[in-house]
């Protein structure tokens, strides 16, 4: 329980670059934003990576050293390699932690890992939510009251096409006359997943302080348990473990 | 309610031409044992297809006018093509049940509909398996008493890596000291899926009476609904259902 | 499967004998619209029964010859004996369906079979409430849109203070900015629980079509499945399946 | 995260001071045996309570400064007073994490969270359990193997009249052909809820490693969320968040 839980916080860091506007919100990304808050936590040691560096910057050292990864991604799902989804996807099933942000919904990750089209209603329009915690008594919803706002959003309505939630943890209530499930758990293979609405890359969202205590509890929420057993080879036959006639 | 219901049911169909003790046991192949007691219902309109037929038999007329796909696929799940597993995953999207039987458990179309590696433990012993119901009250589990045995199975056991099912139906116990989740319902976009363990090539296991009836069960429960809506699409705005300020 | 499905409707008929108002909306008592509507349909056998008979109408008899139990209460709950209270829920887990409506989540039967306190956040304004089916695959779904709308409703928000539903159909958005689980599935026992929220006694919601739908949907998935086991008696041991050494 | 967890082992104590061969397993008791394990965990606080205390030992005051209630209970479950049940069923739904031990399920505690029967099949042969892990990423099954055996089990096996867990975690196997959910969680209000299988008061359980170790992490991962927004008074109306027409 004492140890570091290693943070890995990828972005695909294009908005940032091309837009000033995004710019003006996140200067140093959206990455770099979600990094600071979470660095300010003694027990996290906070890394990053985006798109445009070597293997994306999620090499087999560093998914290694990740207990949980943190991903933002939007206009470029398409450009993430097949080969680099496939060992993120490897890494969580052995347990690595995985915080899925806004429209990462429709990141290659997240869809492999549902199973699912992860695809939903949506409008920007600058319209408030309100997330209602609909479980308070789970981790996640630590220090958060009944619901909490966001002043401007990008709308996430239902029907989201995602599995039903292991647990259901915020439902987002949007001016605009839509719901929306945005918060949901998932445990798949040793590791566990959590998928968090809130986001959009022209909002100051990940300022915001709700939002940041949220995805601070999901990190200790989603870190592996230690010491799992080695994995059963699924080509070579188990000896009986009782004697048969 | 009264409609037929229109079950398609696949097989791999190789062990059966290959192996004369499989043919022993299997003369029409498992495909046809399958249609054969589907067949004698009168709610149940029965086709088959295989792996050797163009397009594995499951051309978009045929899927298009299945209700229920039943899947049974062992030693060539990498032979079947990857266009033909994304038509009938999006059919499943679209509402269309699938029941995938024992060694299905790693066809490409299960694995990515559950989105993990649904590996698992396996013994080829011969060795007895008893099926407890947990949930009596389930449409799957009707006309079956406390549990049922399988004289002779496949052993396959705990973990199984799959995502933990919606309704958990049945659990096997083994000879041999293991258990399994051998009755496992989800709900993956419109459609319903049951994965149902019973079932090697070598025993006459689809030709016992309680697993026949599980398989009936499964068709009734797994048939979509009517009237779906039109989906939404994913890459359009949706205009706001009140006014925004 | 072709038999017909038994349904008692059960309603306090208190407020439609006191107020004028509801009168007004419910000339026939709140059970009397919910009767009407239910027995136009050719599948099901309807009766109704009240508070104020003997044994509020829930004999033993009664209940032996009813397949799904709808429940409608609000004033009153205190009212219903306890010993009536055990016997619904002795019939629930063994097979019964129980639809519960709108106020009826502070029932004694209701809270008895959730086990927690069944709390929400309320208000009576009249406001608009739109329901948002989030499994549009399931059977109480069908036939219905994407959503549909309630002009005039009593709010109901969360925190509702109920288990995670096994599945959750609905949830419903507010104008005046809450959200609510408003169509919730449970098995318990081998019965089938469905909780739908719409209902308050001065609108008039149950003459509402996609309500009315909703609740035939309901009876048609709640209705127990033929065929179950008798039960183990759980004081006595059970004498080993297998040879013990 | 840093503080510690308070923790109060309840048992009956009875089989103990009656029965020789039970005293000979758990001369302290077996809330002694428990407490003894859990006492010398550097982050817990560890108190014991047994039925013939005033009140249970299950004072307000105490109830107040429990964090994590662990349950043992068998013969004299009817003894319980309903107003302590009842004090301590509010402490769950405010946050207060529960584990109940073995023939706890019939606990009248456990029997109104569940909100069902809790019956089960039974037998004391002194055969032999085998627990499967089937969530090895679960924090309550960290640093076990893939599975476990207790080499003398009383048997309990399926079906379990319980609500289908929020997480299964453990599945028995048992020599004489039964299987078994051994390990439940359920979220049940702010509070956390844990069914272990394994204890019976003559065989010596409560002393082999692995058990403590599932006990222990059990303790941890059911503490109170901390923070815990004051609940809503169910009886008075909310006003709306959002300007109504």
């Amino acid at each position: 329980m004492s140890a570091e839980i290693k943070v890995t916080v990828w972005n695909e860091y294009l908005h940032e670059l091309k837009d000033p506007a995004v710019a003006a919100v996140y200067p140093q990304g959206i990455h770099g934003a979600i990094a600071g808050f979470l660095g300010a936590e003694k027990d996290f040691s906070v890394r990053t990576a985006v798109l445009r560096e070597p293997e994306h910057g999620l090499s087999e050292e560093v998914l290694a050293q990740t207990d949980v990864l943190i991903w933002w991604g939007h206009m470029a799902h398409d450009q993430v390699e097949d080969s680099i989804v496939d060992r993120v996807y490897q890494r969580v099933l052995e347990g690595m932690g995985l915080i899925v942000l806004h429209s990462g919904h429709f990141s290659k990750i997240f869809r492999k890992l549902m199973g699912t089209s992860c695809g939903l209603r949506w409008r920007e329009a600058g319209e408030k939510e309100r997330l209602w915690v609909v479980e308070q008594g789970h981790p996640i919803a630590q220090g958060l009251g009944h619901y909490f706002e966001i002043p401007q959003t990008e709308m996430y309505g239902e029907r989201f096409d995602i599995p039903a939630p292991d647990t259901l943890v915020f439902i987002s209530w949007y001016a605009g006359g839509e719901v929306f499930r945005s918060g949901c758990c998932y445990q798949r293979g040793q590791g566990k997943i959590f998928y968090f609405a809130p986001g959009h890359e022209t909002y100051p969202i990940y300022h915001q302080k709700e939002v940041q205590q949220v995805i601070k509890n999901a990190v200790r929420w989603a870190k592996p348990v230690s010491g799992l057993p080695q994995p059963v080879d699924p080509f070579r036959p188990c000896p009986p473990l009782e004697k048969l006639d």
